[in-house]
């Protein structure tokens, strides 16, 4: 069996490594377009940050471990189109055009960056940052830059922010919304000022017009304001890389996002879709939806391939969970803020509270804003929080809550790991729980 | 409407502050043996360490607030005996003796140092740690100790022997079986290893026999040798303080916890307890059990003041979660072990894993090793790990899967926060999850 995987980063490479494990005689082939493989480009901030020494260091697997595996990885090799009658791709490299035979594909495309449609996204040292070629590019113009101008306030662009300006530099953010727009007010005002307190200017409610220069960027011009930069980072968000699906004559959503059903089986039986490409089961919402993160990419990739392979695996889906370091804010949210809750759940509601993560008297402590979202039953449909490390592992666990349709009740009913070190006798959820309970029986 | 709370700790203020909250108006009287009220005395150890300046910043609410909140708390009141039929306490104070009469009467006596039947634990020196007056004692003649011996591998025994040797003293942990017996075979190793790298003498295997010395200890005696020590520290596990209750004809369990209903009742619909007097409900084995520990005895508390205020709230139960910090090694436990799993689940099985905490590239990355303990349908009935922080994170989500009755499937089936400072693309519990599935299919 002829399994042909497009893209070799998360899903891709996950599906391959996947396949050569259940079926190690099979003949797996992936094409790349790029000429890098397998790396953690959720690691880029760190390395312009200073924290991640090389941008080698970023590479998960290396080729030769990729053939160990019996995997045949081509790169530089785009795929430019499907015939699902022959099931065969063409390809392109530098050498010219290439036919695969496949019975079982994979389209692991991945996404793209969103850019802006203004003036000036054409001019030098304007960049995006998605591959590893966009980091090098960037890397090669950083030494002469000063002033940085961050379009987007999303995680990539509050690390880059970070980062940024933890070498030194000069830093303004410029976002259409508040920041991390999936957080509620109160957690996005608390990133900002998180920034704000570290030096980074932050101009929320900014639309970007255009960026101006010669023949490199100097300033960037908002619907409010022109700003000084001489690097300009665009993190305006992504779009799934779909143009091959939709030539082929697959379904996609309107968001552009490759339609698959539980199984990750496109419209056509022998495609398969996983990771930023495709649209994926948001266990929340019960609804479609498409929420392109790295981990739920290696987690689709590895289903992808289980079925590809022949055995049935659905997709769990998602919740909704992400996290990001902004400084010495830890933030995380998992489900539906409120505001989006209410798209789905008119009558959610949502408690907050701000509690320590460790006693009085233990050195050292923090503190954690937290949100429950919930509806009048009780049912759980969203939390969020910033502050200490604790933020982030309370919302791990209110993401087993959600997968489980777990309620206040049963959050305030846990039995958390209690010793000086790690928590107050009461956890900081189980006092957002009870406060939750309170609320939804008042 | 007459309420009487005897103890003055974690289970008995916590049930004062909550009547005082849901009655404003309520006579509420607190019987209070010692001189000490509301302190947190698992900050004992770091006290020791130096992590906490003074025993004074334990104490979590001084009286006047107590006063201001309506609850009348009597210091140096023995209750000595209960008149159920006339629903009084009599109690002796160092003027003489007085009653207390009580239309509901809380239990929140404790526990008290279960001590080895050996000879010499009258000698000077030999200290057990418990209450406030425990530690005042201990650090009396700390100053003059070179050499500690702790009797004792559990909680309170290790915390305090990295808090002495954190303190530059020479210390000695004897224990009769591995170290933190809750914890399964392997994990109990990383924690002796742990000791032993930080230059603590650790003696596991060794019955106490006696410890030796003119006046105060010289030395301690175990079936297997004898070890140096000008400071011994028990701390071999606590019994329930249930003298009052069994006097008073109140049924009690084997181990001798005051019987409660899931209100927390006592066989007298009058009196309630709480704490670590009382028995308490396993959500796990779904069966009564004795698990004394302060979050739990907190809860308790409150829950027993709702129902003796009249509102009916059931208790929920413990699933068995703790944690410990042992030098840099973070343990935590939840549910139960595989040797103790199979007292009530025969066909119990295990897996485990060491995994990395964040992505190769993140700096500072720690590693934890990870139990899962689950029955052939995949239902989970324990998580053991140590390691890193992420132990207990891991431990605390367990902690939930075990509340709601979750199978490792479940666990696979997360979709926790993925960001290089907060985990890998495969979080390590998805690692277990996934192993433990495979293992159940097998």
């Amino acid at each position: 069996m002829k399994f042909l995987i497009v893209g070799g980063n998360a899903a891709g490479m996950s599906a391959a490594s996947k396949i050569s494990r259940m079926l190690p005689e099979a003949d797996i082939t992936v094409l790349e377009q790029s000429n890098d493989i397998s790396y953690g480009n959720c690691g880029f901030p760190y390395y312009f940050g200073g924290l991640v020494e090389s941008l080698d260091g970023l590479y998960a697997r290396r080729l030769p471990r990729f053939k160990e595996m019996g995997i045949n990885v081509l790169l530089s090799h785009k795929a430019k189109s499907i015939d699902r009658d022959k099931q065969q791709v063409l390809a392109v490299n530098p050498q010219g055009e290439v036919t695969f035979n496949y019975d079982r594909l994979i389209l692991a495309t991945g996404a793209s960056p969103a850019v802006p449609p203004v003036p000036g996204m054409d001019l030098g040292n304007v960049f995006v940052l998605r591959t590893m070629q966009d980091a090098r590019d960037i890397d090669g113009s950083l030494s002469r830059a000063k002033q940085i101008c961050v379009v987007g306030g999303g995680y990539i662009g509050l690390e880059m922010a970070e980062n940024f300006s933890l070498r030194g530099l000069d830093v303004t953010v410029v976002q259409r919304s508040n920041l991390l727009p999936a957080l509620d007010e109160s957690l996005s005002a608390l990133v900002e000022k998180e920034l704000v307190d570290h030096g980074v200017k932050v101009k929320t409610g900014h639309q970007l017009m255009g960026i101006e220069g010669q023949t490199r960027a100097e300033k960037i011009i908002t619907d409010k304001g022109s700003f000084p930069a001489d690097l300009v980072l665009v993190a305006t968000g992504v779009k799934p890389n779909s143009q091959l699906a939709v030539e082929a004559g697959l379904e996609t959503t309107a968001e552009g996002a490759i339609v698959v059903d539980e199984f990750l089986a496109t419209s056509d039986k022998n495609i398969f879709a996983a990771g930023d490409c495709a649209r994926n089961w948001h266990r929340v919402s019960q609804g479609w939806s498409w929420l392109p993160l790295g981990d739920t990419a290696n987690k689709m990739g590895r289903t992808a391939a289980v079925n590809a392979a022949g055995d049935k695996q659905p997709f769990p889906g998602v919740v909704g969970t992400a996290a990001v370091k902004v400084f010495d804010l830890n933030v995380g949210h998992t489900g539906f803020g409120l505001s989006q809750a209410k798209e789905f759940f008119p009558d959610a509601r949502a408690i907050e509270i701000t509690a320590p993560d460790r006693p009085g008297y233990y050195p050292g402590r923090g503190r954690v804003t937290c949100r429950l979202i919930f509806l009048p039953s009780g049912k759980l449909v969203g939390a969020q929080a910033a502050g200490s490390p604790a933020a982030v592992e309370a919302v791990n666990i209110c993401s087993l809550a959600l997968g489980l349709e777990a309620d206040v009740e049963d959050l305030a009913a846990m039995d958390l790991a209690y010793a000086p070190p790690y928590s107050p006798v009461w956890h900081l959820l189980l006092i957002a729980a009870g406060r939750a309970v309170t609320e939804m029986e008042s």
